[in-house]
Order: C-alpha cells, then sequence, then structure tokens
C-alpha cells in the first residue's frame, strides 16, 4: 500500500535535518570533523561505569531493571536537588522529572506547553534540537537579537511588549552554536524582563559544568525561579549514549509534564538513572570532571590560536570560556557553504551557521567543535580552511 | 506566575491516569496486587545482565556510551531482523527502528500518522498505554467489537466499509487487558480486510514469546506485511526498565518515524540497545525463556482454577494460554469498581475493567494480572475477592 498519504499534517512539516547529512560526510576515512556536537569518547569514565554497573546490580538488583517512576528515579531526583542547590537553584526532588537526555525534556515541554501557532521567542542562531523538539507542535518562531554577550535585553523587550509569548527559549552558557555566554549584567535583566512581563522562560543548561576559565555565573533558574524552566542533562558529564537529562519546572508544568513523559515512554532507563545517581552521590563527578576539563581545554586553545595565526582579520570569532563551540563570523558576502563544500574535498568538515537560524540568515557564519579532535588535527584543519579563504 | 494558562489545547485534554491512582495503593504493606501490568522482578536475568554490562563495556568501550543514530544500534536491529525472519516476517536491519520501548514506538507513530479527528479503530476494551500514545494527537477513536477470540472480523469490515480509518491498533496475542488471542482464522480474515481496504495496521506484540501452552499463531504482519507495523519489546522477556522496544514499518512511515524520534529523544539508549543485543546474539535469551515460562505457568493455572473453585457460575473468564492477564467478566449490573473499593479494605488489588475502554462500556469487568503475586498469593486473593461477590 501506499503509506506516504497517511502522514500527519505535523510530519510533512518536519523534513530532513541538514546537519544529519553533514554528519554522514564526517565519517569518511580521514576527515577532520570540527562538525559535530558531541563529548570526545575519551573524555567518558568508562572504567567508573564499568564498576557502578556492577554496583548498581549487587544493591538494587531487580529494581534497576524494573518500570520505574515517571517522575524518574527518587535518589537520583535527591541528589539532583542537592547539586543545584549548590548552584542557588532551590528546589527538592519533587521539582525534578527524569527526561531521556535535554532532547526529552524539550519534547515534553513542547508537548505540554504549545498549542499551533503560539509564539516561542529564540535566539538566533538556537540550537538546533530544540527546534527539532518544538516543530511538531507547530510553533511560530521570533527571533531575539544576539550580539557577543548573548541575547540583547533591549530586543527581548521588546518582543515582549507586543505580549503573546507562549515562551523564550535560551541556552545562556557556552550556547550551541555560537559557545556565547549571556553576561552577569544581561541575565539579571532578562530576569528582571520576565518576571515583569509574567513570561515563561526556558533555561536549557548542557554545558556550564565544561568551565576551563572564568567565574561561573548564575542561572536565570537562580534569578528568577517562578518564571524559569530549568534543563540539565548529564551526556556532557558522564555519557550521553546513557540518555539522562531533567527538568526543573514550576509545579503545574511539572506536573503535567509528567502525564505527558507517560505518553510518551514511560519513564527513563532505570538502569541508566541508577548509575547515574551512583556517579553523582559517589563523588565520581566531581572526581572525574577535572579530567574532562583538562582534556576540553587544549583543544580549545590550540583552536583560538590557530583562527588568530590563520584567518583573515575580515574574520571574527567567539573566545568562549568553556563548552564545545567556537563561532566564526565572515565578512559580508562570505559564504560559508561554498567554504563548506571545498573544505570537505580537503577532508574538513564544519557546520555552516545558516542551519541554525529560524529565519534565513547566518549565511556568513560557521560553527567550530572543539572537542572531537585532537589538538594537532584541530590545528591543521583550521590551516586548511584558512587556506580556502 | 500562575502557569496552568500556559498550558497547550491538547494537555488540558490528558486528565489524570486513574489506573496510576490504583497503583499507587498497591504500594501499601500487606496488599495481594493483581493490579499491575509488569513482569516479576524474578523473571530478569540480574546475573546475566551484569556479565554483560561488563562484556559490552570491554568489547564496545566508548561506542556504548556515546550518542547514536536515531534508527538504533545497527547490531540489534539485524539480530531482531534474525528473529523476526523465523516467524516469517521477512525483514532486514533497515526496516527496524529501534524504540524506548514500546510506548516510545506508539508515540512515534502516533506522532508521525495522526491528525488532529482522525479516525482510529481500536479492540474494545484496548490497551491502555496505546490510548495514552495516542491522546495528546487528538485522533477519535472507534471501536471493534471482540469476543472471546479477539475482534469480530463483521465488525471491523463495518467499519472499513465506511472508509476514512487512518489505522487500527491491535494486541492479537495475549492482550492487555483481556489475555485474549486472536485465532487464526480471524487472523487470516483481519489480514484479508486489510489489504482489500487498503488500510494500515499497528500490530503491537509484547507478549507472544509467553506462551505456556498452546501452538504459536503467526503475526499479521506476516500475512499482511506491507499493510502493517509491526512492534515488539525486550520488556517482557529481558528487563522494562532498560527500555528497549522497537518498530517494523513500511519504508516511507519508518523514514518519518525515524525524524520524528530524532525530535523526541534522539535515540534510545546505547548502553540498553548493546545489552539488548548481546543477550538475543549471545543465545541468553533462548536459555533464559524456558525459565521465565516455567515461574509464570504455575501462577496462570493457580489463578484459573481458584476462579473456578471460587467465583459465582453467573461470572466468565478469558482462560490465556500466554501471557499476564486474566479478563473476568461478572453478571449484567456487577459493578467491578465497587467491588474494588470494597478488595483494597480485604488487601486485594485488581483493575476495574471499565478503564481499559475508550466509550464507557465495562463496568462489570476486571483484570487479573497474575505475574507479580506467588500462586499461594493468587490463591488467597482469589478466595478474598470471591468472599465479597
Amino acid at each position: 500500500m501506499k503509506t506516504e498519504s497517511l502522514l500527519a499534517a505535523r510530519t510533512l512539516n518536519m523534513g530532513e535535518n541538514a546537519i544529519r547529512e553533514i554528519l554522514k560526510v564526517v565519517s569518511r576515512e580521514g576527515m577532520i570533523s570540527l562538525a559535530g556536537g558531541i563529548p570526545s569518547p575519551e573524555s567518558f569514565p568508562v572504567n567508573i561505569i564499568k564498576k557502578l554497573s556492577q554496583l548498581i546490580l549487587d544493591k538494587y538488583g531487580d529494581q534497576a531493571l524494573q518500570y520505574g517512576l515517571t517522575e524518574g528515579f527518587y535518589p537520583l531526583r535527591e541528589t539532583l536537588a542537592k547539586q543545584l542547590r549548590k548552584t542557588d537553584i532551590i528546589v527538592s526532588a519533587d521539582d525534578i522529572i527524569i527526561s531521556s537526555g535535554s532532547q526529552g525534556a524539550l519534547d515534553s515541554l513542547g508537548k505540554t506547553l504549545i498549542t499551533k501557532g503560539d509564539k516561542i521567542a529564540v535566539e538566533a542562531p538556537t540550537y538546533l534540537g530544540a527546534i527539532s523538539a518544538f516543530n511538531p507542535y507547530e510553533p511560530e518562531y521570533i527571533t531575539i537579537e544576539t550580539d557577543d554577550q548573548g541575547i540583547i535585553p533591549e530586543s527581548l523587550e521588546n518582543i515582549l511588549k507586543k505580549g503573546d509569548v507562549k515562551f523564550i527559549y535560551l541556552v545562556p552558557t557556552f550556547q550551541n552554536p555560537t559557545g556565547r555566554t549571556l553576561s552577569l549584567n544581561r541575565r539579571v535583566a532578562v530576569a528582571d524582563l520576565i518576571k515583569r512581563y509574567n513570561t515563561l522562560l526556558i533555561e536549557d543548561d548542557p554545558y556550564s559544568a565544561l568551565r576551563y576559565s572564568g567565574e561561573n555565573l548564575p542561572q536565570i533558574k537562580s534569578i528568577a525561579p517562578s518564571n524559569t524552566i530549568y534543563i540539565g542533562t548529564l551526556s556532557k558529564i558522564l555519557s550521553p549514549g546513557l540518555r539522562v537529562g531533567y527538568i526543573v519546572a514550576p509545579k503545574a508544568i511539572k506536573e503535567w509534564s509528567v502525564l505527558v513523559k507517560q505518553g510518551v515512554d514511560l519513564h527513563t532507563s532505570s538502569f541508566s538513572q541508577a548509575i547515574g545517581y551512583e556517579y553523582l552521590e559517589g563523588g565520581y563527578f566531581d572526581k572525574h570532571l577535572p579530567y574532562i576539563l583538562d582534556l576540553y581545554k587544549p583543544k580549545k586553545d590550540t583552536m583560538l590560536k590557530a583562527l588568530k595565526n590563520n584567518f583573515p582579520d575580515s574574520f571574527t570569532w567567539s573566545k568562549p570560556e568553556g563548552g564545545m563551540f567556537i563561532w566564526v563570523e565572515g565578512p559580508k558576502g562570505f559564504n560559508a557553504e561554498s567554504l563548506y563544500h571545498k573544505a570537505i574535498q580537503e577532508n574538513v568538515a564544519f557546520v555552516p551557521g545558516k542551519y541554525f537560524y529560524t529565519n534565513n540568515e547566518g549565511s556568513s557564519t560557521m560553527r567550530l567543535n572543539f572537542t572531537m579532535s585532537s589538538p594537532m588535527e584541530i590545528e591543521t584543519a583550521i590551516k586548511r580552511i584558512a587556506s580556502l579563504l
């Protein structure tokens, strides 16, 4: 039978993910990839997980393998609440839902909140995974202007003044794709605006633990708690393959999101959650994090140095203190997609920045990832790209 | 801020899951529960999983912890295809998507296929998890009449004649909640109908491996392959907590479901998938299954015998050859919900059957689970319920 005619209206809106196509190219022999957005496999605590997987089967036995609560494994939620309180996000286990990665969090929240046509304010450029989570619920996007300190509060206020925004979606720290961080003053300003305009913010925070220099900044959730939904993940500090993320949400949204998640996947893997709990509660995270930071910092420094030494003066780039990405902006008329096609001929891949915009901008921008390649490969890759400019 | 006003239209349609409330009661001290729908913890191969979790970290190392393909871990899909071919479902790894449990399969398919108002034909009574997966996409349900051999083909044909059915959803083997199995003749008749009326069927098959007596029946997928989407799971034969299920779908639906799933959770836990692969491919499933069957068969036999010895003649019940449930129907006027309230006073829980209907029927029915309690507890529970009749 012809099944295409059976697809839902929303499905036909979704379309192929261009970045997925790019990532297929990356697996070619000899390719140096600055394209992915994934942690280095060297960062994974394989031996710790080996030990913990035995420990949890001894300690919890069948419980680690049985159906669990949709809200998530209670001890994991407790230890997350304890960690969050250290960053002045004052919550208890009952305020937390464990999700199947951040992606699961974004899907549940999109499903709980978005009615077709609802307006969502996002950064330009913004995180693509959020767009692919929200799109099936058919929202409209309004883009907030950004500069090298993140979103510009005046631009946000102009949007909020017009009313009618369902929520704002931000990655305030070491953003994907730009690596930019919202400055302290602007965090305070955004917190003030969402309170004043009685608006909901989704603060997606996968990268803040990956800080290689500088001072921690307060999460917006800690400044405007009742207006903010916070999303965290263990993907960047333990393992993305375990698919453990979490949502901290105001009570009503939390409760409805649980019902929503129940229909989506009943609950997140009990086994993964138990590993996550023992990793955090057993102090393994505190011991392992410095190793990850020592692994990534030289990669970032190498990329920044190579850009400075090789790229023309007409290019600018972000200088993040953490995370996984550097964002490059070329001069007017520079076409990053043409460059991408030349670069893959030279065995170097990156992602043209235009894919991170919801409004067809960004043709002169590019996202460079520094976690997956070695410092030497990063230097080679930047030189090769520079030679094509 | 007041967040209730921010909920999506679909969210307010969802409502509390009554069974979830019932299952909270079940955890009370001293309660004998025939209410749950979950495997016995004794059925889990804890030691095998212990061994396999070490093996996969040795064998795959960081790969078991990294982001993976949305479609799922290729070796697992290959071994599932091999298993399916043994039951005359002739497919390859490329036809299979790994889902986050069957629930994840139902959500992805609902999201891919259902536009608001679409008509879905379901059994009465039907599996509640499917309803909670489909409801957020706002379909309308048409109920197909059933008897003790499953759905009645004439009733299905009357529905299909009117046209306009997006898909049919069935659990043909050891159905939840009734334990009933669609007979061979009816399987052939249903396959013929869906081909003739060019209709799509979702065949959800979590229980067919749990057969304690009788002969295996062909899956409808093997008779009408291009009209059928097949859903399987490792939850009942390995562990539900790992959250590994799978979808076998015609090409176009498979490809769109991958895009949909990408937005929902990127992919199912790599670690869980690798455990599932080694469990099947290493022959552990073949060795462990007889243990599960030996565990459940006496429980089922005890329940059937206790019903026969203790329940009034005015009650009838299903006599399944497998699965996890027995379905009891009382005489006209019997109110299973009143009985439930009395039963929990006597420390016995079950689920009133009306919750499994989408059309407000079933007030005189009840679902009894036999996997979670011991044979002795089952006998005690049935006697206590009988004494309340």
